[in-house]
Order: C-alpha cells, then structure tokens, then sequence
C-alpha cells in the first residue's frame, strides 16, 4: 500500500465530516499508518490524528468478538442493516484475518459491505493487521476513532477472539459482543480463553442451526451460575440466538446494544468505561511510540542484535540500551 | 499465583541444569512474572534471567502453530515421544488458548503429558498469558530459553494460528511447522492469515479422516505454486500427513525437523535466523520494559487518562508525556 500523504491534512478531516467517502477512507489508511510518522510532534499526520481523536466521543462503540467461524461478520452486517432501518448510521472495523473477506482490501471491502454498499449511513474498513510483533491495537482504536468523529452514531470493531490483543481491542469497546457458534465444544474453548466473561451481551450465531438452543441455554446457565459476563450492577447480560440467514434475533440484538447504552448513561457506568478505555489507549499509543522508534533506529541496532545472537549480551540489558537511545533521539 | 522469590536465585540455575524437576518449574515462574523485577539492572530476578539467556542457545528451537482444532497439542506430544525414541530430550511450551489443557495449571501440565508423565527427557509446561494488552512474547521466548538453558535438545513452542503475537512467537524458531486440520475451509481461512507461509514444514492432521489426502494434495499444490512456505534456497517445504492416533508420518515429522536443523547450518541459514530471533528478542524485551514500567506508574496517570477520557488530550501527547516520566524513573 502506498503510503497516504499527511501534507493533503488540512481539509481533510472536514471533508470526511462532511460525508465524503474518499476522505474517510484516506483518514482511515492515515489511522493505520500515522504511527509512522507521530513520533515528533510537529508531525502533520500526528496533527491531525490529534484532531481525530478530540473530535470523536459521540458514537457508541460496540466490540463484537467470538472464535473463528463463530459466523461475526454476517452477525455485524446484519447487526448495521438493522440500525439504519432505525434511523441510525454505522461504521464498522473490521480485524479478522480468519474472515475470507478481511486483508485490508479494497476489493474486500466491497464484497463485505454486500447489499450494504451504495447507504451513505454505513461506512465499513476491513483493517490490515501489519504482522511484525503485535500492534494491531493502535491502528484498530484509531480507526474506530475515525469513524466516530466523522459522525457515525454507532461504531462496531469487529475481532476475532483468539489472540490476546484482538480480545483486548474488542474489549475497549462501550458495549461487548461476545459471539458463540452452536456446539458445546466451541463455547468452552472459548471460555477458557476468558472470551464469554467480558461480554455485556451474549450472541448464539446461526440458530438456524438445531444445536443452537442448546447452546444459548449453556450459555444463559454458565451466566447465572456467575462464570460468564460482567458482573454489571444493574445490567443483566442477555444470551440472544440470531441468525443472519433469516434475521432472527437481529432487532433483539440492535435494541439491547441501544438499551446498554442508555443503562451506561443511566448508571454512571459510562464515565468509568471511558477512563478503562483510555487508560488502554495511553498504553498502547505510548507502546506503538516505543514500537515505531525501535524500527526507526534498526540501523543502530546491528551490534546489539549481533551481541544477543552470540549470546554475549541479555534481552533485558540491550533493551535498556536500546531503550536509552530511542529517548535521546526521541520524545 | 504467588509470585515466586527470586532470593533463592544463585543456585536455582544450577540445580535446574541438574535436572531438578521443581527448579525447572521455578526458573519457568520466574521467566513468566520476572518483567514486574527486571526494569531496575541490580535485580536478582533479572540478572538470572540473563545468566539463562547466556547459557541457552544449544537447543532447537521448533515453533508449532496452526488454527484451533488442528490438533496441535496431540500432534507436539507425538513429535516428542519420537524424539526421545532417537534419544533426544525435549521441552515443549504450549501458549495455547483454545487447548483445553492450557491456562498454566500444574494439573493441566500433568494431564497433557500423558504417558510422557515419567520421562525425565521431556518437560511440559503451558503458559498462563496474563491478559492486560498482549505481552505475551517476552514471557514465551523466556521460557524457551529455560528449557535450551537446561539443556533439552529440542525445545518446541506451540501457539494457537490466530493473533498476531501467537503467529510472530511460533515464527521466533528455527524450525517452524504449521499444521492444518483436513478441510479446504480452514485451509484458506490460515492463508488469508499469513500463516502457511512462515512454514518450514507443512502438517496435515488428522490423516485418518477422508479428506486429509485432498488438504495435503492442496497445501502440496500451493507450494509448488510459489503460494506457501519460505523460499529456503536449498530447502524445500515439506507436506506431511499425521495422525497422532495411529501414529502416522510422526517418524516422518520428526526426520524433516532434524532434516531442517541440519539444512540450516550447513546452508549458514542458521545465522541469519539467529539473528532475526534475536532482533525480535530485543524488541520484544523493549516493549516490555516499557509495558512493566508504565503499569509501575498508573497511580500517576490518572489525570492523563482523565483528559483523555474526556477529549483534552490525544492519546499521543499523552503518550509522550508517559514516556518522559517513565524515563526519569526507570532506565
């Protein structure tokens, strides 16, 4: 991918809010790119990912996660063909390199956004995760961002729930959907990987299926025996069996993402969501600074590296070597 | 878990290198939780972490990955029975979230040994990932270092297929084995994920089920395609159908692995990789540092992150504001 220029910047946050498509989109592909460049801070990329970031906190932002297969990106087209019909607009990201649509592609995108692809209220990015150790999580949190200032009322970030980062991007979500295919086996898997304790709403998939109700009532005792889902004051965490096939349960789904949103509002629950969310948002834009200087400084990193390779140094001491010179060059 | 004290350190090595189970067990713990100990260089915890990366570095290191439900865990405890029968020792770590035995428990490390449960010659250990944004890496690679520093031939690390930390870890090997369950399905959903290309050595699983000869015959295709695996220059990726049930191609597996390890010193590939693996160590190493001291600071974060709640700051600015104070304090 060619990397998008930060000197078009100006204007460019304001055209996306003002609907345009191609300006979202080159937001989006500086969102994934940005951390490139934000180390100094009279960066005109960084600028204006600042901007982004102050301009955004209206929208709702709805984690959807669940093993591969679990059937998650059906789940969310249906989920924002559901809230347009309510007057509402959705952007979704999607992280998802076990769906067949995810990579980043344009193409993709198109194929993803279906029956979706010519409403201006829905906007969807299927995101590249850029290999080379982690940091899928700055890019995914800024591109949520994105679509949050230029408007849009509900953002969905849709990850695969394998992987601790793409569990934890999810996570940092206002409202979290846990998605679970019918079959016991999947769920405890699952549930070993924590994934069904931070749902704030259970989803049975392709209950369609005839082990569906069997699973949503695993589901739904596992939750009153208190081993999965928060543990919220005044929010009882619904198991919902949908099937995107014939649209079962998907205004059930859309009316309890709504009806959490009014209870965090309601409960005070909101603010301390908002502080989790961007204590994490400290530490991994803090880590992607640290991850994007470390690349910058490769070329100082031979001796060390040789030393490590030889086993004539440690990990932890040439780190803080390492460490030492990113700051002297750095923030 | 209770942290484990790092004042019994001195002769903890060399008792592990004796052969004592429970200080093998013990160095593990402390490789797992030591990041919380090792910013500050005089502590005893991070001092006997390097004299472990100084006396590693003679083990193979196997990486295992694969989608969930490949079989991954039946097919690494197979692998080291065979190792043992050419009179080879071998340590496994399995990070491995989807496998019903893992999550660090003592039982699970029994149960998933099997009737490898009395051999001196192998130890198994699954790693608890401690959740909290990623991290994961730096407590794997400590632990393989561990086992190599204890002198086990072999030392395999097996991760789950998904998430980018788990795919980077495996791929930190000298040999890598990406095993596929039958089905086409599953097959391109590992594609689209980068996965079968990091393979040294492709795996069918489950070759008692009909349609594992079709998914080897694909994955063999692929590869002459150009599709899949390393372009080694004097290797060529092999596609070997295993059943851990009737102990199909495992003899076979173990070959090409000591096959690979041999290829790479006589090619001099070896150094190349070892230098990659050690890059990945430093940075890995790094970012810990950074994640541990960050958590060091929280109680002086709280007005960053207030501002960032509440859109008066950028995740950014913040983020260098973080990086300054945890400098001043730490290294």
């Amino acid at each position: 991918m060619a990397s998008p220029k930060a000197d078009a910047a100006p204007d460019l946050l304001a055209a996306a809010q003002a609907g345009d498509r191609r300006a979202i989109a080159k937001l989006l592909s500086l969102a994934e790119t940005a951390g490139n460049a934000v180390f100094r801070p009279d960066e005109a990329a960084g600028d204006l990912m600042a901007r982004v970031y102050q301009a955004a906190g209206a929208a709702h932002v709805v984690g959807v996660t669940g093993p591969p297969g679990a059937g998650k990106s059906s789940l969310v087209n249906a989920l924002a063909k559901d809230l347009r019909k309510r007057g509402l607009t959705a952007g979704v990201i999607a992280i998802d390199p076990s769906s067949p649509f995810s990579g980043g592609a344009i193409l993709g995108d198109r194929v993803r956004m279906g029956d979706l692809g010519g409403d201006p209220g829905v906007f969807i990015r299927s995101l590249a995760t850029q290999g080379a150790m982690g940091g899928l999580a700055r890019p995914a949190l800024d591109s949520v961002d994105v679509l949050d200032a230029c408007g849009f009322d509900v953002v969905v970030i849709e990850t695969v729930g394998v992987g601790q980062d793409e569990v934890d991007v999810a996570a940092a979500a206002h409202t979290v959907i846990v998605a679970s295919p019918p079959g016991l086996g999947d769920g405890i898997q699952a549930m070993k990987a924590g994934l069904l304790e931070i749902a704030d709403i259970h989803v049975v998939t392709k209950a369609d299926r005839a082990d569906a109700d069997r699973t949503a009532a695993d589901l739904a005792g596992a939750q009153d025996m208190g081993l999965t889902g928060k543990r919220g004051r005044g929010w009882s965490v619904p198991v919902i069996a949908t099937s995107a096939n014939d649209g079962t349960g998907i205004a059930a789904l859309a009316q309890a993402v709504l009806d959490h949103g009014a209870y965090l509002a309601a409960s005070g629950e909101d603010r301390e969501r908002r502080r989790r969310i961007a204590r994490l948002r400290l530490e991994t834009a803090a880590l992607d600074l640290m991850r994007r200087e470390f690349k910058r400084l490769a070329p100082d990193m031979a001796q060390l590296i040789d030393d490590l390779a030889e086993r004539r140094d440690d990990p932890r001491a040439a780190a803080r070597a390492l460490i030492g010179k990113a700051l002297k060059g750095g923030a």
